[in-house]
């Protein structure tokens, strides 16, 4: 089973990273062919990168998705992931996506901590394109955006985990996302000191990634997909 | 990994035939605990038989969750869902919950194709409750309940198959969910002839079962789930 | 005229105080039946004993429905009301909903007080099934679950009393329902304080149970109610 | 008890014969004032008629509201209802609004049939400002405006069954209302060719006037309502 | 080009302000015929006066339409707006509906200021009536009402910044309009301390009259809009 | 005034129609500076190409937009529209939501008609994203893409109108839009045959540009626009 994890930014740390994390959720079994966006900002932090991410991924995926069984779209917000589902003969999961889904299986209502005050606005309009603004408690930012986390976790860590706990006490939300590429693994060293159940955005993408990979395979052996475009 | 997979109707001919799928699509490594609804009907087709059947399922979770990883609530429709989520310390998946996410990472919109009449509103109003109204196309059933389709799927697939080709082209369904225990393992042989992903919701029900156990166990080696509740 | 009052939870002191109050609002002219849940919760205050109760709800309808007029499902939540609804020949009024749609004749929103942590997203979300959202100010509610409150109103007065001011005052609410069979009663006694119109959820939908009465026997002399199944 | 019965069409005839009914509705003990427009159309059957008999109502009710323990609106559509109650001391029933609520008891979704093709979209607009278009099956019209149908019922019966009977078989409404002064007492007449039940909006209006009438008494003396202003 | 400038409350000075402001914005080539109210009360502030103002407006609309390209509604509210279009043979505009559709061509959401504390429900049921709550981020009244605001700008100036920005800020707006006949013309004196931009409401509905009157030019020379009532 | 109109797709062709169609709306005394898409399709028919177009759009406004007093945005669905109002200092105008707009000062609702099976869900998302899902009637879409109907328009008009009546009359349209550049003028040509009032969107987008033009010259001499920044 193999995977194409795009990064559609154009830090190669950030692939490299969200790639080891990958494998070591998905276990044996499952290779992941992981890609960097070719063109745009090293991280999407606002309305103009996230356009240019999505012209990006559809490049990556035009260029790499030959014999693969998924496709992992990595950055959170899933910018172009509907073309990127036109496009392709096989499941396209958008890490955003995916951790929304994980989050509605918990009853009630969710929240989503990621950096960046841009994303504030740009996830609850994608929320409510998804159909859940009703199930959304909160999104919370901290001014650091993920790269700054990605590359100094320790200084965020104080910030982050008073936002998560907010989202719950506050915003009385069931479930927590920790969201984006450059958060991610930061989720496990903050749960302890959470009531509510705290998801790691790059963790549940991997999960439903090969879920979907699966899928793919048992519904069709590979020729429903095809035959479906 | 150890699931247990609840069919909260009284058939134990149906909870054996889900059982057996369960197996098949999750392969090595996952074990299933198949309980049978206590009281109640032997199938789910008016909202009375639903509300029974909740009080079974619950039943059925106090009497057997002990040392499960998950739990997969297997009658579509996931009479009950929310209350075991509050009484559960593993997470709990509901087939039609499980079924309309995997529909949804396809764009667009979705159908559903079920047995028994009664099924329509009351599937309509569980979607709204999702807040996924905006994402569905169309609810459509055929006479036969599941049960009796169950029994003798020949008599049923002429109609099943033009219920899903009337939700692909007249519908304009993106994909389509079979639904129900008693039509698991129905949409192989219905999807050659349908130009749209078709989704069995007893395997995509396992699907996300699987994945919720192996999530349960990532997030925390089992402690975080119970110290949050 | 004759009115099913059903008790879905198994505290027949509840029942009693209950059925007096649905005497002293109906006047001369209806006869109230009233009965207690035959297992479940002496209270409900989950939605565990939420679910249990609709199937004692259901059950005591199947017992006790002949010869009856209209039915008065008495749970601030409506547990199981729509399945009542398909069972029943003669009309079924849920507590919340007739409060609800009493608060709706006054302009602009309304809030909802009861007691019960567990209620707050219960009721949210029951009100969003009903489609009435967009006119819920707020639900607000005191730590004392109901059959506490029956049982020492006065140690809960203080607590019930500043609910409802700030939902008037801080939620911006028009008009106030203060639910619960374990609440009825008291909305006369806060009332003086109140800017609000506070709505009885007992009254409320007792005096809906005898429109609902007369409605089935106007039109119809009984036999529409029973050709409509 | 005395209830305010506003005609806000200046036709007197059709004042009459709903003054006639809703004696018949509430039975003894219950007095009807009732007035009709000083001002306007003969019969609402546009948007602009609309605008002035909301004058007209508002006019009405300072003129005779004065020992009035309820106002009952009888046009269909409710116009001006909200600044009636805003400028009244107690409650204030729209015709269409209660219609819809009983519609509301029924499980499920509700039809409107009446007279006049402007009022298409403005009842679905009205329904939509009650919170409730997730519930509306359909609006369906015919021809004839609802002064002529007064004048003329029987020429009118043919097609108004026909409307009806579409609504629950084609649009699959669990209820049907006949809305309208002019149709007021029609519904028995179409009942019995008819599956769904078919909620008079006349009586509809009555009953709940009647109750709300009692509710006000019941629930002050009359001294809340004024002091809530 | 002319344009039909309804004022439908009774303040001759307001109507005589908002024609000079009209003239200024819309410079040379275009003619403004201001009417004033024949009816009704000398500035809007409860559902009563909006009620009455609706007609006076249709009053105003069948006497002094003849030879204009356009109409705008100057009436922060558009009370009868929907009527006004329904009996004319050209465009109407309203100033809030033209404000909104300003506000909403700037990203995300936006806020309301203006003058009157019953207005604040009443906008909110507006903005709903457009389908547009989800971009609504707050409306805020101040307490002085359009009238008073209009003889003494000045008092009210403190009031109505500190609302501006509180609407920036604590709501998070990302355009706030002043709206109201009487506040035209103070935007400007607020924007310089705003970091949000401020839309005068009676600018903006005069900007969208113009272009109003010349769409209604182009489309047609004036034949179509005629034939299509 | 000047007004950039950034056709991004590659055609320019398509550039120089809509720039002299926009030049005839406009008159005197507006400079249009026409842009074409650097890279991407000929004519954006997917959703692939839809985010193609939006890059392209955000380059041409990084390299045209100084000096201009406004942006027009003249592909119908505004691909980016939200990341280039983010970047520029000025008022950008998508041809699409400037339509709708448009229409919506029609009472009721509206449908669009326009080239290209794609655009039929990605055009009903794009109306949600909007918040007016409530108000769209229907997107009938015919096969001919745009560049095709711009390249020989006359074997489109029969499809072309069919489509147009086919809204006024099944969907009950009260305004259709005639949606996209290679569409552009040919709705003076259908007009005559449709009950219902057909907006241009390559007219509508150039009025609102021009009057969004003027918006921000009258607001501010252009410093707000740039300090709200």
């Amino acid at each position: 089973m193999r995977i194409l994890l795009i990064n559609p930014n154009t830090s190669v740390s950030v692939t490299e990273k969200i790639a080891a994390l990958a494998r070591a959720v998905a276990g044996d079994g499952v290779e992941f062919h992981a890609v960097t966006g070719g063109f745009g900002a090293p991280y999407i932090a606002s309305r103009a990168a996230a356009v240019v991410a999505a012209h990006a991924a559809l490049d990556a995926l035009t260029q790499h998705a030959a014999g693969c069984d998924a496709v992992h779209l990595a950055c959170f917000g899933d910018p172009g992931v509907l073309a990127l589902r036109e496009q392709s003969a096989v499941p396209v999961v958008g890490m955003a996506e995916a951790s929304i889904q994980e989050a509605c299986r918990h009853a009630g209502r969710f929240s989503i901590v990621t950096g960046g005050a841009a994303w504030g606005p740009m996830l609850r309009e994608y929320v409510a394109s998804l159909g859940l603004s009703g199930r959304l408690a909160s999104v919370r930012t901290v001014a650091a955006t993920g790269d700054r986390i990605a590359r100094d976790p320790d200084a965020a860590m104080a910030e982050l985990t008073a936002a998560c706990i907010a989202c719950a006490s506050d915003d009385r939300a069931d479930a927590v996302i920790l969201g984006g590429a450059g958060l991610a693994g930061l989720a496990s060293r903050i749960q302890p000191g959470l009531s509510a159940p705290l998801i790691c955005s790059m963790e549940a993408g991997t999960r439903a990634a090969v879920a979907a990979a699966r899928a793919s395979g048992l519904d069709s052996g590979g020729d429903r997909a095809a035959s479906a475009r």
